[in-house]
């Protein structure tokens, strides 16, 4: 019999507790022999469910009870769930976890520490709700050089984008009806701002590229300042705006990584991912481009994602599974104005004027008078400067993904 | 040290053994010590590759050997491979195989018998290509019951339907044009009559539905009768024609599965795969719809889930991976007649007469008289009698999927 622990009851906990017990008879198969959760960690009361009796307030119950092999983090956030998680794998505990921000700000550490204790730290649920990335991604690994990552990652965001694209809305009210939806927070700032979507690209990089990439080492943009007009001109031009996760092997030595709004072809499948559904994009040198595709968030589909890697940890207990990534590395993520894109730009200038820049860009005109051209592809710091040379007036700005497929 | 044996040296055996060792340092890492390729089966000689000591002619060098843990079956077909992949499971090998014909044939006989003697039997490669489907599929199944699988399996098709559909391109035409791109083979059987696609959707309901399916079971129409028409006019109403391999879970004792043309509506993630892609939608209890989409063919995609298969089966020496389903059972594929779907109909009949069919469908007038309609959703059999019955000229006839997401 194997003992393991959940701890937190929000969302995703309630939703792994009652997946679990759905399956419990298949997942003792899988893992070969019986499964049963023996705690609950959560400060909260739960009278009535069929499992009350597995409640603890104290993580001292779980720490101390060498029952216990695997133990599963769905409270979120980075304490005390840091703290307890390193201590159940320096423990010799398998760790299973839900939590993005955690992976993103620890990850090398705990994968360290799960490695120097002989077990596993799991964390499938972190990317991409219930769509399977993680591991896939992993096993894709040693038969491939994994080249770019391009993902849409936050389903919120990409929610308020498609009502601004498809149905013409503001920000503030594609915005305000997230919100009565219930797809997005009274404080959206983690989503709207893009951090949501940065500690997953970070988790992808890391995992993609071998080094820990830090969400306060890269470049990160919401979609706050987007304006109605520049998804609809980008619309006539042939694009959609979406918030992307981006992460490009540059060489053996650099990478590039970044979240931002931008404007991706219709001809890519990325640009059609609807309403709260997450898009991954991985492009292999031997598999060519792949892509994940799904329900990026909710109780059942992330609940599906850590009870799969709780079969995991469980048939691998004593055992290691590959995941890994080193800590981070000096210089290794180049910074912004050294990445090469193209840019979308609407400016307050005459057309020759626009066109005459960067060596002849083909132009639209828009409405007041503005101007619409897309940059070659280009350092940033070159296309910025050639901007600023010209003393035109910009009115907005966004990067063009033309060469992710 | 781990000696593989590859059986074959044609387009993918070739991939995988140029991929095996482009990566060797990583496989070798990942499977926690040294892995070598020690022999290659093929009947042709190939001199002067970097690796031309290792091939062999005779099977017996690799049977008779006891340093091969692993044996790699690339060769297709089912005689000699499926008698060669018996012997080596039998006498306590491994097998990874790309091999959908033989995993459809022969899938529920191989894998007890691995079972029978703790090994493993992988077959990433056999379905999708390089798209990671088995192994995500198989780990979702302990905390998801699957519902339903919509697969588009077969690039070849794929493309000369977009070719019909964007480029108005004949069958003949497109067919002609796969042929000189190398898509399709020279007797193209296979792809357009639809075996490729049924072997493949096969081995996805066995795995799904934990029952073997055996492809002359269930019900496989392929595209050669498509006309030109009937995509022109699908896609005015919506829709794009796509061939799809189908399967559904209808209780816990019946599935549907078949393989078949389908109407799906634009709506549809599934209406937009591209050329030689292949995309495959699961639809889980918990998960809801994930799509996998990517190159479903090709030397090094192909090769490159082979060699992640190589990995698995590397690292669980003398351990099982969970993969399995049991034989066949009686009646547990439903017929045709008895599953429901919409169909649309192109008949030469007045308006008036098609519109009370049914009790009443909204009809569209096409050239030379004909009218088109798509009829409710009902079991085909009632369809089929109602056509039957009404005594109109039905010109085409094709499966529309509103229900698969």
């Amino acid at each position: 019999m194997i003992k393991i622990a959940v701890m937190g009851h929000g969302v995703v906990g309630s939703g792994t507790v009652e997946v679990f017990y759905k399956n419990r008879e298949s997942i003792s198969k899988k893992c070969g022999g019986d499964v049963d959760i023996k705690y609950i960690l959560d400060l909260r009361d739960f009278p009535g469910l069929p499992y009350s009796d597995k409640f603890t307030k104290s993580f001292d119950d779980i720490i101390n009870d060498g029952e216990v092999k695997v133990v599963v983090e769905v409270m979120g956030g980075l304490n005390p769930a840091y703290d307890y998680v390193k201590r159940c794998l320096s423990s010799g505990r398998s760790v299973v976890t839900s939590n993005k921000e955690l992976v993103a700000a620890h990850g090398a550490e705990l994968l360290r520490i799960a490695r120097d204790n002989n077990v596993n730290f799991l964390f499938e649920a972190s990317v991409g709700g219930g769509i399977p990335i993680i591991r896939p991604l992993s096993q894709c690994l040693a038969a491939n050089s994994i080249d770019e990552i391009c993902g849409i990652l936050n389903g919120t965001t990409n929610f308020i984008l498609n009502k601004m694209i498809n149905d013409g809305m503001s920000f503030d009210d594609a915005l305000s009806l997230a919100q009565q939806l219930g797809y997005a927070e009274r404080n959206p700032s983690a989503d709207v701002d893009g951090f949501d979507t940065c500690r997953k690209i970070c988790i992808l990089a890391s995992l993609a590229f071998g080094y820990h990439v830090y969400p306060d080492g890269i470049y990160t943009e919401g979609i706050t300042n987007i304006k109605l007009e520049d998804v609809v001109y980008a619309k006539k031009l042939g694009y959609a705006v979406k918030l992307i996760g981006y992460a490009k092997r540059i060489s053996n030595d650099k990478i590039f990584c970044a979240t931002y709004p931008a404007l991706i072809p219709f001809s890519n499948s990325l640009s059609t991912v609807d309403d709260v559904f997450n898009a991954i994009m991985v492009k292999g040198d031997a598999t060519g481009d792949v892509m994940f595709y799904g329900k990026g968030a909710g109780k059942f589909p992330t609940a599906s994602a850590v009870v799969a890697d709780i079969i995991d940890a469980c048939m691998h207990i004593n055992r290691r599974k590959s995941i890994f990534w080193e800590d981070a590395k000096k210089d290794y993520v180049i910074p912004c104005e050294e990445h090469e894109t193209a840019f979308y730009v609407r400016a307050k200038c005459d057309l020759g004027e626009a066109s005459r820049l960067f060596g002849g860009v083909k132009t639209s005109p828009a409405e007041n008078g503005d101007v619409l051209f897309i940059t070659p592809v280009m350092k940033e710091k070159d296309i910025n400067a050639a901007l600023d040379a010209s003393g035109i007036e910009i009115k907005a700005k966004l990067r063009v993904m033309e060469q992710a497929v």
